[in-house]
């Protein structure tokens, strides 16, 4: 073990992975101590720091790698271009004699990265770890996250298809998808058809501009097969002009509020005006980034294996990398964990092919990328008859 | 076994637990051939019968009692009072040799049940078996169905937590769970609470009127003690008028449609007309009643046993009565299955005891009551990093 100290930061938005990879670098046992950020990066700056030490204990471990969203907090705080918060920055690890930081996060979050790295002393050691439901960070085979979300996306279509088939009339669920720009989630749905099922019956992601016209001729073009059409959509669709579609119906409310509708709901309006059956849309909302309790083995131990391949990455002298997951094989899944250079990846998106896009549905490669990643189902421990998480009462007194 | 043959129909709203009733009426073995009308009482007045008896296999059965929604389809369909629809029925049971009707569902499935059996020739028996995750049938401790849900929204309120303590910022979130007039399942979001964990914070159950200005003072009074905020509010509120709260906004989109918001957009709104910070609303729709990868291992098993006792109270002679359990003790959780008479169930609702409701919370007698109903997780089979589920392509062609 070294004398020396690492730190920490978790950022962005959450996923159900983010705190394995956290479980990964302190299961470790490599630092002497490890340190957290609270509120990442935002709160090391308030001096907002936690000794996680006294915590790597392998109950401790596997509860933290089971639980959802974000151990120590997460921000949104692009660092500025100043030579006096990174000072500020690298006295506080002086302080505390650590020479490594760990920054588990997305696209923003390797901004961070990059930053830190490049003005940091030669002894500091900067590694980024990629996490993100979206899965738009270049480089890497996925992002932890994207695995178990695509799995609850993919069991939770398949669901919702069962419900829809319950009466014996025509109808129409609309289902918005998260992703921002990237189609990877809605993709996702794909992965919920079955020998039976053919939901969802179509598929619209970001990349692609979508019309609001050829969306109900699909529809009533799939109607004339399909009697019960179960629908995905990503929250991020973009008209031809490259105006969000979410943002085209705006509604005013009885206290004069202008809301902004979610995507589902435009569609649903619109599909009222043409098409005579039940029509219903579902906004699965945030919980296909923190429903734990349905993640995915392989996306789980991945992010674990991430924590603890940067650590090992670190004690090499690596640093303005991020860690990144290389695949071998799709069958069986093989893969191997590389690290690579931060500026390559910073502040770039990677989005969902182009040539795995064809008439409002994915291909089978895309289905053959996935399939790998949702394997597995990672169980938590229940208790009460709800999973045990970790006390995240530590972050309510800051 | 019997000779003769008996029907099963499913009807009223999905839940994950109503399939395993029907799997215990199969994997009795106890008539010649099990018969299941697709689409309820009125697939059956459109000779829409199949033969289940061929599936009577520990494969089949195992998928059965795990797959949401209605294996055999359902309907909202009210019998009408007329001797002629009557005979219709019976005289489908004559040709198939059919002596026993099985019929599960809610209140107004029950209905059906009282009305049949009402007028049945004497030789005919009729039983209701309940299930609806409002849990608001009398008579029985609770119904099945009810225990999933339950247990579905207690771990994504737990998780819906984790997310929103996430950032050092002050925020609210309001989810919306359904129910109708019962309080049942909102109830169900206090079984999220841990030892370090209050959310939620408050829960609005539709059996007290609601008033939107004592919401307000209720969430700026538990903001002194918290900053993060979770909200449980049921779709069903009522103003001391009796008016729906989700009715009062109403939201007119670009296309002119009016459209009714759900309730908690609608507290969501009048609340950043109050307090200064991050505001978001969640509808969780119906994954609340369809996400059977959730399920309660307790809820399951007490629906497949329903379904075994219906068919011992059938071959009693029994008929006209709803089975029902009547619960022996907390802890350990014992119960017995007792048939009642049907007339003292159908029609009628139970609502949430108002002395278990107080300061827009539950009470610990709730707690003690819903705890043992969540318990132990009912595990599909996965296959493709999905549950495998019945097929349901049988439904599709009807």
């Amino acid at each position: 073990m070294k004398q020396e100290n690492c730190i920490v930061g978790q950022s962005g938005g959450p996923t159900v992975a983010i705190n394995a990879s956290l479980a990964g670098i302190i299961a470790s046992r490599s630092f002497k101590n490890v340190y957290g950020m609270l509120y990442g990066i935002e709160g090391l700056l308030n001096g907002n720091i936690t000794n996680l030490s006294a915590l790597n204990n392998d109950k401790f471990i596997n509860e933290l790698t089971h639980t959802p969203a974000m151990y120590l907090g997460s921000c949104r705080y692009k660092l500025p271009n100043s030579q006096q918060v990174y000072d500020k920055v690298f006295n506080i690890f002086k302080k505390h004699n650590i020479t490594t930081m760990f920054y588990i996060g997305g696209n923003d979050s390797m901004d961070t990265v990059l930053k830190l790295s490049k003005v940091a002393p030669p002894d500091i050691k900067i590694l980024g770890i990629p996490k993100t439901i979206d899965n738009d960070l270049p480089l890497t085979d996925y992002t932890p996250g994207y695995g178990s979300a695509a799995k609850y996306i993919a069991t939770t279509f398949l669901e919702i298809a069962h419900d829809a088939y319950t009466y014996n009339l025509a109808s129409i669920t609309i289902v918005e998808v998260m992703g921002r720009n990237a189609g990877w989630l809605t993709a996702a749905a794909s992965l919920a058809r079955t020998n039976y099922c053919a939901a969802p019956h179509l598929i619209y992601l970001p990349e692609i501009p979508f019309c609001l016209n050829k969306f109900v001729e699909d529809v009533i073009e799939i109607q004339k097969q399909h009697r019960i059409i179960v629908i995905a959509v990503s929250e991020g669709i973009k008209d031809i002009q490259g105006e969000y579609i979410s943002a085209e119906t705006e509604t005013v409310d009885a206290f004069g509020h202008h809301q902004l509708c979610g995507v589902a709901k435009v569609l649903e309006s619109r599909l009222r005006d043409e098409v005579d059956c039940k029509i219903r849309s579902i906004e699965i909302n945030v919980l296909q980034r923190s429903s734990a309790h349905c993640a995915s083995s392989v996306d789980i131990q991945g992010a674990f294996s991430l924590g603890t391949a940067a650590v090992a990455a670190a004690l090499d002298g690596e640093t303005g990398k991020m860690m990144c997951f290389n695949r071998l094989s799709n069958s069986p899944y093989k893969y191997e964990i590389v690290s690579k250079d931060i500026f390559s990846i910073a502040n770039l998106e990677k989005p969902f092919p182009a040539e795995w896009i064809f008439n409002s549905d994915v291909s089978q490669a895309y289905i053959e990328y996935a399939l790998p990643l949702i394997q597995g189902e990672a169980k938590s421990r229940y208790e009460n008859g709800i999973p045990v998480y970790c006390d995240i009462a530590h972050l309510m007194q800051k």
